[in-house]
This record gives structure tokens, sequence and C-alpha cells, in this order.
């Protein structure tokens, strides 16, 4: 079976087991690994680096990805020595932990800049590219799998290649990708692309096959989803965005296929998407960094018209489902590599209305998307700011509370700013929805306060901003006080004010 | 004269002084003047408006520019009840006060937006736009003069236009300038320039006559620059800078003619730029928002082959110069609309080399560009945000003290973030350089403690750092003490531990 895979027959001789093509990564070395969202990540030789390193000592390899992977190959890599630095992306708990004690050195990327980056370090090449593939083509080409990612950009650098062939997964996904790369500064062209199901590459990823110089065999498929139902909340959320945009419709500032959408990955996120489905807009285009579950549902609906992406993460059921019925989404599905699916140049031509989830938000709009309490990583940021920064519409979505009430997600001041106040316009939790377009900080104050935070932190908040702006200036703090509700959480377990007085 | 520079004679009974013109703006109207850093602003209307507000009571517009205004204009359309709102950026001491206290609401934006976000708003036009012109040509478009900003953007959308003929610059300005503006989304085309000194579109803003309803007569040049010139610290900046390109070059990673450069405005942007003229890059190239002196140093040492930017913002003798020898520097410059200078796909696809000045920044890179004591508002984010995300180096630079040592501009967490950790890749004062690309939180404070911290504040820097590292986290940070030096500079008057003591 896999030999019809791999059409380059002179490439049937480089076919290997995993712990065999280990070999070609050395300790020390950078290396790059498909994945993206844990779509198409390399399956196999995670676990062979572990325990190579386990046997021959600490690999201290720098690891890039598209962005995070599947199948706990974070985790393993992270608790069994192989990694000393890590990027861009990540979200595993124990990969977490390693990067917050300071054993793995995270670099925190826009994910579509680190091909960028890639491209303008000609001293710091790829020693070795790993990529999950469903063939490699007559002229010994790779053709992803589930994702496109970084992998191109690895592809392109790397001085090795080592190709995971996937036969879990359909050869029938030959056809989805559309493998496009800028080039490199000065004298680049304008990327071409002025809608989103437009083509402009390759269906593979071109290599000279002398640099593949391993093949492993796998038919292990993606990690699932882990995206949680839409519940009352998150159903509240979707329903405020739904009625604003259905208001930016009457106002007429869009009309009713509203502007490319992007969604962010993760349960609000896919909520969102899902109460587009009870909407009446029609003939939607979405240009997006993953595809859920979500998305597919809007596909079926006949609402999505078309849906361009780097990946596709969805529940096992749907990968079944899109498994089978590949040939009723071939022209309605196109996977682009990271740095085109995030490119700014696109975001802005196109204007898309960019859905992110923040970890929190504060009175004057800034967003946290990465730091618990200003100092613990706990994924990256992602493509939320390739998106917000350039969007027609830059809104960001959290759930008011957290830990039973104990958090809440709107506060005088967050405590790391992903997302400045220039880049936010509309903030959205189930209480309600803030739009903050055009207006200074101390109206953004009022709406927020009004719209967004909970009941139970809604006193306490406007007491600040009220005492704040006894003090004046644009933006107004409490110095002293802007962060102490992150400190009475840390030191009482609550940011409630009354709870911190009994303790 | 200046029947000359109206070559549509049926606009010449359009003249009239501006008392008279300013019938046309009515309290409560949103008005687009012409005037990017200080440059091409409209001279009368201001002093009209204020008159007006004077015995007609409050006008309560609200203004856009391009940037700031020179000409004390901003100052007295704040203290004269004119305004009730101003965007995108000022630099005016007056207004700063009423932006402080809350009575003029401000809405800081990134300066390649304003234009986007309008085209956005079908329902908000511009009510009159005041645009600064040295001709109006025989079918009646407006030739700008020393800027272009976001005139074009101004005249496209306003139901009535105001042009201030200024006579006291020279008529041959014409041809200085190229103005393109992006179309409405959905549908836009890439924006096809690939070249500093590619021209794209007209000579002179396009309008019909007939939304011509007043031409007012000038003859007061620009406020000059009120850039200091160099001295031993900003040239110390300008020499860590100039030796980090050199390397870059060496390393492979540039060539000699680096690659197009922006430069903020200000005294030490204005002293990077004069430290390139003492440099060997050759066939240097600009794609900035603002030329200062420096700029026409460097077109005259033969190093800069050519400057793209959308204002001229120079020394009274440069002005003159410049007036005195256009042919010279005629096919060397030219002018664009603040939305194309700053554009985020021109800024990605040339690969900017980003020079902006912080006003603080912290141990692990995030810039404060915008508040003093995080709330009171200096003069804006301006175009940094444009250029930072998307450059190909982003420079930030700064002293490390200020108000005589009281002040460490390098402090644990800033106050306010305007350019997160995401977007910075070199910080620089004139102790020293730091390189943070592709480098953890903790191996940035490392970098900037050592490299850029005043020694003064160092040991106080690394003890925060330590302490903050024992407790762990990605970004270590202990949050009871990190706004601390702003606050003990609030309540002691210094940052100093020592003198705090003494307090």
């Amino acid at each position: 079976m896999w030999q019809q895979r791999i059409r380059l027959s002179s490439l049937h001789n480089k076919v290997m087991p995993a712990e065999q093509a280990v070999q070609f990564i050395q300790a020390g070395m950078t290396i790059g690994m498909s994945g993206f969202t844990r779509a198409g990540d390399s399956k196999a030789i995670p676990i062979a680096l572990a325990a190579k390193a386990a046997t021959q000592g600490p690999l201290n390899l720098t690891l890039f990805t598209g962005a995070s992977l599947g199948n706990n190959s974070d985790g393993l890599m992270a608790e069994s020595n192989v990694l000393a630095r890590r990027s861009p992306f990540q979200v595993d708990a124990t990969m977490r932990r390693a990067i917050n004690q300071g054993k793995v050195l995270f670099y925190d990327q826009h994910l579509s800049e680190l091909a960028e980056h890639l491209r303008a370090e000609p001293g710091k090449p790829i020693d070795v590219a790993v990529i999950e593939a469903v063939a490699i083509t007559e002229d010994g080409h790779i053709v992803p799998s589930t994702s496109v990612g970084n992998s191109a950009s690895f592809v392109a650098q790397a001085k090795q290649v080592i190709v995971e062939l996937n036969t879990a997964m359909p050869a029938e996904l030959e056809g989805f990708h559309d493998v496009y790369l800028p080039k490199k500064r000065p004298g680049r062209a304008p990327i071409p692309l002025t809608s989103v199901n437009q083509r402009l590459g390759t269906n593979a990823i071109a290599v000279d096959p002398e640099r593949i110089v391993a093949i492993v065999l796998t038919d292990t498929l993606d990690s699932p989803s882990t995206a949680t139902p839409p519940d009352s909340e998150t159903q509240s959320i979707a329903q405020h965005i739904v009625r604003f945009l259905e208001n930016e419709v009457a106002e007429g500032r869009l009309d009713h296929s509203l502007l490319p959408l992007q969604v962010g990955i993760g349960s609000i996120a896919n909520a969102v998407t899902q109460g587009l489905v009870e909407s009446d807009f029609k003939d939607l285009t979405m240009y997006s960094e993953v595809l859920q579950d979500s998305a597919f549902h809007l596909l079926e609906s006949g609402q999505l018209r078309f849906a361009s992406a780097s990946s596709i993460t969805v529940t096992a059921p749907m990968m079944q489902h899109f498994f089978s019925h590949l040939d009723q989404y071939r022209d309605r599905i196109v996977l682009r590599p990271q740095e085109i699916s995030n490119h700014p140049e696109i975001v802005r031509r196109l204007g898309i209305i960019a859905i992110n989830a923040a970890l929190e938000f504060d009175l004057y709009g800034n967003v946290n998307s990465t730091h618990v309490s200003g100092t613990k990583m706990m994924n990256g940021i992602g493509g939320s700011g390739d998106f917000a920064r350039n969007a027609h519409l830059s809104i960001f979505v959290t759930k008011s509370l957290a830990k039973g009430g104990a958090i809440s997600r709107v506060v005088p001041m967050v405590s790391h700013v992903d997302h400045c106040e220039h880049d936010v316009d509309i903030l959205v939790t189930e209480q309600g929805l803030a739009d903050l377009r055009g207006l200074a900080p101390r109206e953004r104050a009022e709406l927020v306060i009004q719209n967004c935070v909970h009941p139970d932190y809604q006193a306490a908040l406007q007491d600040y901003f009220e005492r704040a702006c006894q003090r004046g200036g644009h933006t107004p703090h409490l110095l002293e006080e802007a962060l102490s509700w992150h400190l009475r959480f840390e030191e009482h377990g609550s940011m409630h004010q009354q709870e911190t007085a009994k303790a």
C-alpha cells in the first residue's frame, strides 16, 4: 500500500523505522516539524527522539513547528530531555510547566512571522525538517496531510528532510493544499491573493528528493479536537456577536455575506461559529488559520461558501465524516501555509472579521492572551495578533468569570498585554458586548463596566474607575491598585474584595 | 499671483477670508484637516474657528488630521472650545492637558488606520475637509504642500472642501506627491508598490470642483522642526545601531544598502539618521513617514538614494534650502498618503528597518510609547506600530535616564504597553544594544540589564529579576513590585530606592 503513495520509486529504499531515522537528528540541532493546532503533526519521530535521549543523554534541540502538536508529543519531549528551545506555540500541560520553570526556553511568536524570521537568517538553517505527508509525488514532492503550517518553509531551508508517511489518512487529501511562499527580500512581489478561494501555488511541497534522507511509515490519526460543546455562556457570547453583526448589516457597514471570518481555536470560538448556523447570514467565507467542527457545520448548512485555513482540527467523528466525503469538500476548502493564512497583507486587504479568545481584558481594551497573573505562560499568542492588528473588525471574547467566580476576566489593568488598546475593536462576554471603535479610554471603560464585567465585580470595577478618574489622565489608573486584583487572587485565592476581608 | 495657482478659473470666485470660510463649519461637525508632523497643516482656519467659538459658543468639533499640527493650532483650538474630539495624534502641551483632563476625548490610533476606519464607516462622513495646497490644477484638483497625510482620504469622503492656498510655499512642489488610495473592501487589489521610488497614483488630489466651497489664501510657513541637534548620548545610540547594522552585513543578513529605513520623528531618531552619514553604507533608501534634517544630510552625502515619506518636517534653514533646490530633489523624494507610507502590506513586503523612540521599555522587551506613568498621554502611538509589527527589524531607542536621573527609562514592567514583546527586536540606549531576536523572556532580561539600563539602576533591576525568577514563570514578575518604580517616582520624585529611603 505505502508503495503506491511514494510515487517516486527511487525513494522506496529510504523507508526505515523511526528509531533509525532519528540518527539524522543530533544533539544541539534545529528541527522544524509539521503540525498546526494538533493537525498533521509528526507522530513517530517525537517518540523515537525521547527514546534516543533516554539512552544517549539530553538532545537540547531547538524545535520549531507550525503551532501546537498533538499525541502528547510536546509533553513527551519536554519531560524526556529532548528540547532546549521551543517556538512558536504549544498547548501541552507538561511543556507549559517546563517553560514556566525555565527548563525549556520558549519564544512566543506571531504565527505568520516564524517563516519570515527563518528566511531572514541565512546563517541559521533548519538542520532537519520532519514533515507528515499522505503521499510523495512522481517528482519527490511532499503532499501534506491535515495541515500545512510552516512545513513548506522548513523544507525550503532544511539540510535534510524526514517524511512521515501517514497511511491512516486518505491519499485523496492531495489537492486540498495550496503551497505558496513569499520570496526573500528585497524584490518581493505582492502576494496576489484577492479572494479566499484563490489558488496561488502548488499541490505539494517542492523538494529536491536527494534531501529526503528517511521516510517513516505511520498510521496514527491526529489527536481529536478538545473543544467542548457550546454551553449557555458561550451561546450568549455567540448571540451577542450575531446581533452585533446584524446591526452592522442594518447600518450599511457590511452586507449579508459579511467579510471573510477568522475564528480562533477553542470552545468559545467554536460556539461563536456555531452561532452563525442559526443566523440569517448567507454566502459567508472564512479566511482563518484552523477549521473546527463548527466550520463544517456552516459548510453543511450552506451558509459558508468557502473556507481557507492552515489546518483542520476537529473531533474524531467529524474527521471521519470529512475523510468519507472528501469530494464534497474539495472545491470548498483550501489549506495554506500559515504565513499566507495569517499574513497581515492579506488580512488587511480582505478586511477580515477576526474573533479570538482573551485570557483577560481590562477597562481600556487591552487584552492578555498568554500569561496567567502576568508570569505563567499558557499557550502563546498564536495567530491572534496577525489577525487583530489588521482586521476590519477585531473582536475578543471571554467568559466574564473563571474558577467558579474567583477570577474576573475583566480587570482594572491586564497583567500582560498581547493586544494593545489600539488593536481591539469589540469586547464580548456572556454579559454583553462593548463596541470600542473610535472611543477615548474613559468612554471605553464605561462600556466595559456596563456591558462586559460580571455583576459580582461590577461595583468594584466602577469604584476603581471613579477613583482613578479623580486623579486624571487620558487613561486613568491607580498604579498602586492596578494589579491588586491579580495579587488578591494569588494571595487569597479570589479576586473578590469581600472574601479578602474575610481571609 | 494666487490667480496663477488656481488654474481652474471658475474657482477664483471661491476665494474668501478665513473668517468667512468658517461659515461652512457648524457646531458638532466632523472635520478632516491636512497636516502631518506639523507639515502642510491648515494655517488660517484654526484661528478663525477659535474666533468663531469665542463669539458663538463651543463648537464641539470632532477633528481628524494626518498627525500633529504646527503653528500652535492644536493648543489654540483646545483652549478655545473648538474641539470635543481629536484623533489620531498630537504633540501640543495645551492639547495634551485638555486630553489628560478628559476635556478633549482623544482616540489614539495607528496612523495607517484612520483612513481605513473612515472608509469602513459610510454613515459617518467628513463634513468639511480643510486642506493646505500650493496649487489647484486645471481640473480643480488639489496639489498638497509639504505633507500628504490623510488629505486625500478626507477629500474623498468630505461633503465640502475648504482649500488653504499657501503662497509662501513654492508652486513647484507640484510633482513631489503621489496620491494613491486603496479601494473599499471587498474586492481590493494588492497595493502594487514593490520599490520605494515607485509611483502609483496622481500628482494631485482628485475632487469634483463643485465640492470646493471656499479657498483661503495664506502665506505662513510650517512650524519648523523642534528636533535638537545630536548630543553625546544620542550619538552613542546612533553608534550602537550603526555597529549593529554593520554586523548584520558582516553576517550576511543584510547587504551594504541595508533595507529601506524608517526613522521616527524626534531628536534621537534624527541623531540616528545623522549617524548613518558617518557610516560606510551606500545606496540606502528610506520608506518612512517623515523626513527630518538628517534625511536631507544623507541625501546630500549621496548615501541615501531615495526617500519616500508622507511629510517633510525640517528646521527653517533646511526648508529654505529645500525650497531653493527643488529640482535637485525632484527625482529623489516622493510624498505619499500616510495610509501608503505606513501600510503594513508594504512594510512587510519591503522589509523595513524601523527605528522608533520609546518612552520606556521593560526587562522583557515591552515598549511604552505614549503614557507617562501609565495614565498621562504624551503624543500618541503615531506610526510606530504600523512599522514595528511588520518590520524586518524593529528597533526602539531611548536615553536610559530622564529628569536628571530621577527616572529610569528601563523598568521592571512598563506602565502601558504600545508594542508588546512580540513586536520588538532590538532595544538601544546610550549604554548599549540588546538584540532580543529569538530569545525567551529570561534571556532578554539578562541582555537588557547588561546592555541597556543605566548603571545607577542596574543593581536594582538585577535584584528585581533574580527575586522574580525565584517565583518562576515564563516571564518572571513580582506583581506587587512590578509598577513600584513608577509609584516611587510619583510619590518621592525619583525611582531611586536610596532616595526613597531618605524621604
